[in-house]
């Protein structure tokens, strides 16, 4: 602890200023809007979540910390049975983000919901103390939580990432810990040690991605931002500057952040209201190119086998990041321009049934991909991109994409994400995607916020 | 997993070859004196272990943990009652590591022991699949364990720790990977998706010295560690090359890594063999400075009230890590010069006693804490120290150490190891010192290592 007599002198650094606000902020100046963003970031959580949830990968982790369980009080979204808390924050963040199909904030490429939401909704239902959680409680604290962990992105941003750290799971474990720390009630210093618990303890690489080893660290996120927060509670202290200090978050994992990030504009701005959603489970930059197919597709007398050769211009964004003519994986395939526009071509759609290794290993479209050509427009934005398919007869057909939808330009509207909750819930055992639908809306009124996980199991 | 095609054709990687030696390598080729060390090391482990079960530390992270806490199958070194297997890893890690009194390779600073014997232990208990751990299974999971770890670590000294990473937390997490794989047995591929898992673990920060919050980095590693292995036995795969990647965990955190050092000479030189034992309470650097004072405090006729000046002479290293005149905390004067000489010259001892809040708050020890200054020689060895006493009557005496007890010039004999367990084993529970001891001794020949644990709770 800081001796009283140095507190008192010492300004607050930004370490402090963060975690004052999570501790203090008040839930009725939250703009509405924001509010109605949390809504709707919640909804798509249990979508991907449902549709993540028995994916092999969550297995494998689960079947690795099943035999260490402890009270089985919390719901394992999608899946019977309960684990105990902080094992079903893990398996949830885990489940929710395992296909890369969760939000995503647009200036730090992180998915917000996942670390968070399900340390809340674990907290939720462990009523700590006997304490039942609000809607209200739980929205407050899933919005500053997801505050603080993109604006501690922002601060790192790109060089942290750029660097090799799976920014989800570095920053996530702040908003995890943040937003326990606030649905807990703890005071400012309380909150700061959490931090310094969650620094203690951020970790994710982005070598990892496109395997199991990801998910440990989205996982990790949660559990263990739920953790520092009960650590801090139970009187465990942090360092003073968890974030800001010479050896702390920022400068430790970016070489050159910029720490006024940290609070500039606090309780003005809001990183929720940058929010964004998935209409595909592939990496966010195919989805114009999707958007592109799936027009062409549906064009009258359309005939795929007559398909001579395909070019994708876009952004060089787009070709650095999914130049990939051969994949084997669904993984792999969700980050391939070239299986993308395959299977969007050949099937008229772009679920996770496109992204699964059968269809990767498909013959025809495996034919097909190897007539895709990428170029690179470097006046285009990365939203955009334009598709040409020319035909055997010379034919040639573009289409041309501004705003890939689930885009900032052009968001996934409510019932866009009702539906992806409806469509995704079945890939779950028997859940109620009505139910909750309603329940997450209403989630403002509801007395109790694990009611929500009632309408998440079987 | 990586194709077959690809794995038949592409050289092995460093992470490959370390994986390899880990899961093949034959007990009977470590030569005995890396075993003997290994049975050293251990004895240490056991006795800082007790020294810290009970600190408030580990309290305030146990009581965060109870509520979670599964099958209670594991032993808490020291005390009473029992944790799942994860948990006593964790608990039993930091334990040993809280007063920083445990183990140093000397190349890296790592406490090596802390984050791998743990989780070995909670494995030996845990039985999985029924099967009983040996003495001798334990000790070579064990020495293949540090070996990795301190071979990591190795890799990315001195960028990493000087960057600001707490090296015993992000390499131990290897270690314990390492050595809990091989412990069950994985091959080589499956002890390299360990690593991969370890990679996306492997977190602790400098910054977090001397709070609680250290005490997450290096539980952690000894917990993830082994949910590492458990995940890889159970099919979760990683990245190819989780060490030596382009983003892998040496280039991630380290700006000039030299990956060479990852296997040059493995299973030809030993890290175990450099191990280093403490002892006293306090920074490493401090420990010739704390010889001299005991020396110059047991001159016959010594009279402490009649020092006038007291000054440290010692390579810059030591002035730049102690050179801490005003301290508040126990914990602060374990890495304070001022402190430690002023409590050494009055007490006339240097254990755990010395370094309490309540010492560091006399007000005699204040008083003889203002009267030491500090002067560099570059000239001089990190191992060495002067200090040079001025009393009132303008008599000066001085002491000079050229190896500090512990040091690798004047290493803790055996007896020595015996004496510090025998010691600091009174401050847990009811345990028993001479049969642990004895039990260490003969772990070659223990047909179940989890005997060990026998000894060491009430």
């Amino acid at each position: 602890m800081i001796p009283a007599d140095k507190a008192a002198v010492a300004p607050l650094s930004a370490s402090d200023r963060l975690a004052a606000f999570v501790a203090d902020y008040c839930y009725e100046a939250i703009p509405p809007a924001v509010r109605h963003e949390a809504r709707r970031s919640l909804l798509n959580m249990f979508a991907t979540a449902f549709a993540g949830a028995c994916d092999p990968a969550i297995e494998s982790l689960w079947g690795a910390l099943a035999p260490f369980c402890g009270p089985q009080v919390a719901t394992q979204i999608g899946r019977g049975g309960r684990v105990d808390a902080p094992t079903a924050a893990f398996l949830n963040a885990a489940a929710a983000n395992v296909f890369d199909f969760d939000d995503t904030h647009p200036g730090t490429v992180i998915h917000p919901t996942a670390p968070v939401a399900p340390a809340l909704l674990a907290l939720a239902e462990l009523r700590p103390d006997g304490r039942v959680m609000s809607g209200r409680d739980f929205l407050a604290a899933f919005i500053l939580g997801v505050e603080v962990e993109c604006r501690i992105g922002n601060a790192v941003s790109p060089g942290h990432y750029a660097r090799g750290w799976h920014i989800t799971a570095t920053c996530g474990v702040f908003g995890a810990a943040a937003a326990s720390g606030r649905a807990l009630g703890l005071d400012a210093l309380r909150v700061r040690d959490a931090f310094g618990h969650a620094a203690a303890q951020a970790c994710g690489l982005v070598e990892a991605l496109g395997t199991p080893a990801k998910s440990f660290g989205v996982g990790n996120s949660a559990r263990n931002g739920l953790i520092s927060a009960f650590a801090a509670r139970n009187g465990a202290y942090g360092p003073a500057r968890p974030l800001d200090g010479e050896r702390g978050f920022l400068n430790l994992t970016c070489d050159d952040p910029r720490p006024e990030d940290l609070t500039m504009g606090l309780g003005e701005t809001w990183e929720l209201a940058e929010n964004t959603y998935k209409p595909y489970p592939s990496g966010v930059v195919l989805h114009p190119v999707t958007d592109a197919c799936l027009a062409l597709r549906a064009a009258p007398g359309f005939d795929v086998s007559a398909i001579a050769e395909i070019v994708v211009r876009g952004h060089p964004l787009l070709r650095q990041r999914t130049d990939r003519p051969h994949v084997s994986t669904g993984r792999e395939a969700q980050v391939s321009a070239h299986h993308t526009v395959a299977a969007v071509l050949i099937d008229g759609a772009a679920g996770l049934t496109q992204y699964t290794t059968a269809r990767v290993c498909d013959p025809a479209v495996q034919a097909l991909r190897a007539k895709v050509r990428m170029e690179d427009d470097p006046a285009m934005e990365v939203e955009a991109a334009v598709v040409s398919l020319r035909f055997a007869d010379g034919r040639t057909v573009t289409e041309e994409v501004a705003h890939a939808l689930g885009s900032r330009g052009r968001p996934l509207s409510d019932a866009d994400l009702e539906h992806k909750l409806r469509t995704l819930a079945p890939l779950a055992e028997g859940c109620a995607p009505d139910a909750l639908i309603d329940a997450v809306w209403s989630l403002e009124d509801l007395s109790d916020a694990a009611t929500l996980l009632r309408h998440a199991r079987p």
